[in-house]
């Protein structure tokens, strides 16, 4: 049986490439697909760069991509907080594209408290809402100010909650440990997740591709992340094994994804 | 019945004292005991400051006391390095004085990697142990470095997992947010915590007294921390109600400890 399929949403990392290359397949894929007219998008968790630099990297990949078909945590939050809560002051535990992100949404970021001294109790003066996201500029005065504001009843927000996020020659510490941190020392817990696994980011993504979830197919590397929100939205799955997952991870799964591809090159032969 | 108590372990913060100022009664109940020729000793979970400092701070307020008889968390880390692994090259994130704690026992401290980008995959050359401790300093490059390490199967250690510092207007961050931040994004756990509510610091603080568990009393204000570690030392314990604990909290307990005190001034007329 071949599946029948009009869109297609597609991980970047470890699915359409690795650091600065595409992976084995994925240029030619995603060429034939539209030429059969299919609809693609792109999806992320990464909250560092603008869609604009995803759409421009793809493109020098060999996937011409308009940035509208790039869909980061960072937009799908501040899409879902001008929706919900546009009104809150937001601290934000992220870096400078994040925040351009969620100020570009009409939503108010509240500047670091550069004038208290990060080794005392700092007041966290107008802050409605605690952001946390990937941050490689994460410091003590950053986790004492979002404490103290949590503490005192502040939303609990997050664009990702990856442990780590993968790197040349490794990974290095993503949103989820700072996640872990405030979770354990305030009691609280974050309440929305913007990116993967997130329905969230499943639900902008098939706005953007104008489809019914039952003709589209999340296209991923990670299970737990990627097919895991796919069958959840009630799309169909498609998982390579060019990223983190190998074949005897999907035998292991009570309900596995739809297809599984050595690389994105096998994925035109196996849908129509 | 009056229990007969020969040795004295005193918490500090919130027993002893509350940030510059004696809590009633400390200091009269300290002088009676001594003029009856008890011992006491006083213990802290606190990596930041030396026990020299800790002392004067207590002879200040009109406790005059010996630099020996003080017990931090960072002087047990030491003193168990030293005795179990005191080959091991230490990565610390913590405060300067548990840096100089630790060389004083002997200790190897690595220095910051200050060579390497914090935004890459760092490599922790020369890193075989993690020792994580409240650190007002903490930052991207220090929890970067502690995650390679501890990936790559480096031991791992604490000062103390208390979550958050009490201070003047509340509390800031403690050891507990890296702990549960590097235990969340590595899936180790910590081996060793050498502060409350271990049981190593009580070790220390009887060898200081010289005398058997049954002859001694942990007194302090925390249930969870004070009183657990007291009781399963096998000691008698006291629960001050000048800190964190109220009465109600108390009369929950299956097993309450000895004597219940409004403040220290009421320990002498309860122990002979």
């Amino acid at each position: 049986m071949t599946l029948h399929i009009d869109g297609f949403v597609f991980d970047l990392d470890g699915t359409v490439y690795l650091g600065d290359t595409a992976l084995p397949g994925a240029v030619e894929c995603i060429a034939t697909l539209r030429r059969r007219n299919k609809r693609t998008v792109f999806v992320s968790n990464k909250p560092l760069e603008s869609r604009q630099a995803y759409a421009a990297k793809l493109t020098r990949l060999g996937i011409p991509t308009d940035p509208d078909d790039v869909i980061t945590s960072a937009l799908v939050l501040g899409r879902y907080l001008a929706r919900t809560a546009p009104q809150l002051h937001l601290y934000v535990i992220g870096e400078p594209y994040l925040v351009a992100e969620l100020r570009s949404h009409g939503l108010t970021v509240v500047d670091e408290l550069l004038d208290q001294d990060p080794r005392e109790v700092i007041q966290p003066r107008g802050i409605d809402a605690v952001v946390v996201a990937f941050d490689r500029t994460l410091d003590y005065r950053k986790l004492n100010t979002a404490y103290q504001a949590l503490m005192r009843g502040a939303r609990f927000f997050a664009t990702n909650a990856d442990k780590a996020c993968p790197m040349p020659g490794g990974a290095i510490p993503d949103a989820g440990a700072t996640i872990a941190a405030l979770e354990h020392i305030t009691g609280r817990k974050v309440e929305v997740v913007a990116g993967k696994p997130s329905t969230l980011i499943m639900e902008i993504a098939l706005e953007r591709l104008g489809l019914p979830a039952a003709r589209c197919m999340m296209i991923g590397d990670r299970l737990e992340t990627d097919i895991a929100m796919g069958k959840q939205a009630g799309m169909a799955t498609a998982v390579v094994l060019t990223g983190v997952t190998k074949r005897e991870d999907v035998a292991r799964l009570a309900s596995p994804p739809d297809l599984v591809l050595e690389n994105l090159g096998e994925l035109p032969g196996r849908v129509e």
